[in-house]
C-alpha cells in the first residue's frame, strides 16, 4: 500500500505538487502538500493542499467552487514531486484565469497570453 | 524587458520550474532555478537548472545529450514559480524515461506507468 510518509519533503515537511487538466495536459498551477494533504486528497478525491501563508488545509475551490477532483496522483523518480492530474472546475488561478502560467516571456519581454474568464464558466 | 531578478525565489534563492514537452503537453519533470539558470536559460536556448545535490549550473542533458531545448518559458501569478516548454531530447528522465512521473498511485498502491526507453530513441 501507498504510503505519504515514504515521500521526500523539504525542511518544511512539504512537497510540491504540480496540477495538470487530465483531459487536455495544461498545466495549470503548482502548489505545495504535506503528508496529511497527500494522505487527504487520495481519500477524499478533492486535491488538498497546504497553504503556505495560512498555515492550514487548503481544500482547492472549497470557497471559490473551483475544486479540483482527482483523477490521479503520480510520483517522481526522487519521490519528491507529485504531478496530479485534475478535473479542474471553473478557473484554476485565484486571478480567474484557467491557468496560473499566464504570462509568457517573448522576445525579452513579459506577454500576458491567457485571459480572465466568467468564473461561472 | 523582463528581469529574473523580478521573479521570486526561496530562502536558497531557487525557484522550481516545470519542464512541459511542448508538443503533447507532457509533463516530464521538475528541477530547480536560480536567477542566473533563468537568464543563462533565455540566453542560450538551453534549458539550465541549479543542481542542488552539486550546488551548480546544470544544462540539462549537457552528459547525457537529452537537452531540453527551451521553446517558451512562462511565469505564475505570484512569480514564484516557473513552466518551461521544451524541445526534449530522448529521456528527460535519468532512468531514461520519458518523464520522471512514471509512478502512479492506483488503488492505494505504486504502479510503474511508462518503462524505460532506449536513450538513443
Amino acid at each position: 500500500m501507498f504510503d505519504a510518509a515514504t515521500l521526500k519533503y523539504d525542511g518544511n515537511g512539504l512537497i510540491p505538487a504540480i496540477a495538470q487538466d487530465h483531459r487536455n495536459g495544461e498545466v495549470l498551477m503548482m502548489a505545495w502538500m504535506n503528508a496529511e494533504s497527500v494522505a487527504r486528497t487520495l481519500e477524499s478525491g478533492k486535491v488538498t493542499y497546504w497553504s503556505r501563508s495560512r498555515q492550514s488545509f487548503w481544500v482547492k475551490g472549497e470557497s471559490s467552487g473551483h475544486v479540483q477532483k482527482l483523477v490521479e496522483m503520480r510520483v517522481d523518480c526522487d519521490r519528491d514531486c507529485l504531478l496530479v492530474l485534475v478535473e479542474q472546475v471553473g478557473p484554476a488561478c485565484h486571478t480567474n484565469r484557467r491557468s496560473c502560467f499566464y504570462t509568457a516571456i517573448r522576445e525579452g519581454a513579459e506577454v500576458e497570453i491567457m485571459q480572465p474568464q466568467n468564473p461561472n464558466d
